[in-house]
């Protein structure tokens, strides 16, 4: 299978078990780069490619929608199959929507998305939208893996969403989360040193920070940790966790602006005086 | 893996996409043979053993006591591990509790239990008792399958049983299916044929009918099906699908007594009609 390097540690944990053959596909500041993806089709037997093309978890990477458009080309072209994990779309706090994939290529693509980041991630309530033959097999594997979803939870999800309260919640949750992202972003133009880049995403919850080659993020997380500053090292997101020695994933959801703008400060400190 | 034959269903669904070597061992109207478990353990490398020992589905079985002490005995010599599934265990209609495997040999068992079948299969929440090591390996591997369950659900399960509502609600269920199971074993003695064979357990869900060699009963599923009678055609209890041929598996938990009475009768009439 193909994954974008780096890509989300928790689909890397759910997919290791059955052993797939990990081929990596290049990216750049606006997500998977086509000519990498095709290179990879023409190369070899990928049973599917799997892509965080919003708001991307580890980067917050959004792939552009003329980027979208060669992608959902070449996947047409080759007839292979795209998993399309969309967790974050919804969390816009800039610019304007870009459709799916799945909206370019829908007989290619298997969409799937969740509640857990717009309504609550306790519930468990996933959802996908996949050609119709795949979606039998996937009520196949369903029943072989846990044989359903808490009917209770999703009975409650559907009445949350019937009764028009995601809509009304959406705009709450932004008005959140944006300025938080606001915090981190200032506070890193204000801090942290001038040789070190990170992306400025429109919406999700991540921003990543490359510092210069040969930097070693993961030694400087156990320096961070000692002053209670705690961030994931981007070596993790690597299928092959040979890249990315000298990156990061911050999270700015969870804490408040004053504790993020502290905690910017610190780590900044932290790589001053290693 | 070595599982009874015949298993349950469900759990060669789970484990089959791992492809497993299944090794089959032999059982009698007591369950596992402990004599067949100990051969499959001296022959090859086994890597756990999956036995569902109270009420078994699809059989109805339960290992007696004297049975569990030497099964207990042979995984403690051979290091073998062990996973006793326990889903029916709490629903006893005659006769005394049997303690289970995992109290005669706790370091060797995985003990998995569910609150499906006693309160409700829709809030899918089950528990396990394992040996250390082997829990935090369950942490893990539970992370990377699905972070975690239901968090809500987890939360409505413990006040449920945490207020005493799980002991009080026992023995209704207890009511309400024993009497079901009284209705099918006395249809099963007036109607079936003398050449048909059935268990006839304490407890649980299930009766486990076998006919005289040679008897199709997928043959006679569809027969009865034209008839609304449905029942599990025995052979999809088999890891090799090859035998069984001859069995089937009757829950008596959902349909009223005057419901199963007829249905009985009317399996019969198939049976002895063609």
């Amino acid at each position: 299978m193909a994954v974008e390097a780096p890509t989300y540690l928790g689909a890397l944990q759910a997919f290791t078990p059955y052993e797939p053959e990990y081929v990596r596909m290049d990216t750049d500041d606006d997500g998977l780069i086509p000519e990498s993806l095709e290179r990879v089709l023409t190369a070899g037997n990928i049973k599917f490619i799997y892509l965080v093309p919003t708001f991307q978890n580890p980067t917050g990477r959004t792939i552009p929608l003329e980027r979208r458009r060669e992608i959902a080309d070449i996947i047409k072209k080759y007839n292979a199959l795209l998993v399309e994990d969309d967790p974050y779309g919804e969390l816009r706090y800039r610019g304007r929507d870009i459709p799916p994939i799945k909206a370019l290529a829908p007989d290619n693509v298997v969409y799937i998305s969740t509640l857990s980041k717009v309504f609550a991630p306790g519930l468990r309530i996933g959802f996908c939208h996949a050609p119709d033959q795949i979606s039998k097999w996937l009520v196949i594997v369903k029943q072989g893996t846990d044989l359903h979803t808490s009917t209770f939870n999703q009975a409650l999800a559907a009445e949350y969403i019937a009764g028009g309260f995601l809509e009304r919640h959406l705009p709450k949750i932004i008005d959140l989360y944006s300025p938080k992202q606001d915090a981190m972003l200032s506070a890193l133009d204000t801090y942290f040193p001038k040789d070190f880049n990170w992306s400025r995403p429109e919406g999700g919850m991540f921003l990543w920070v490359e510092g210069p080659e040969g930097f070693d993020m993961e030694e400087l997380y156990w320096q961070a940790v000692k002053r209670n500053v705690a961030f994931v090292p981007g070596r993790y997101f690597f299928s092959s966790r040979q890249e990315g020695i000298e990156t990061m994933r911050l999270n700015y959801t969870m804490a408040d602006e004053q504790t993020i703008d502290n905690s910017i400060k610190v780590l900044s400190e932290v790589i001053k005086t290693g």
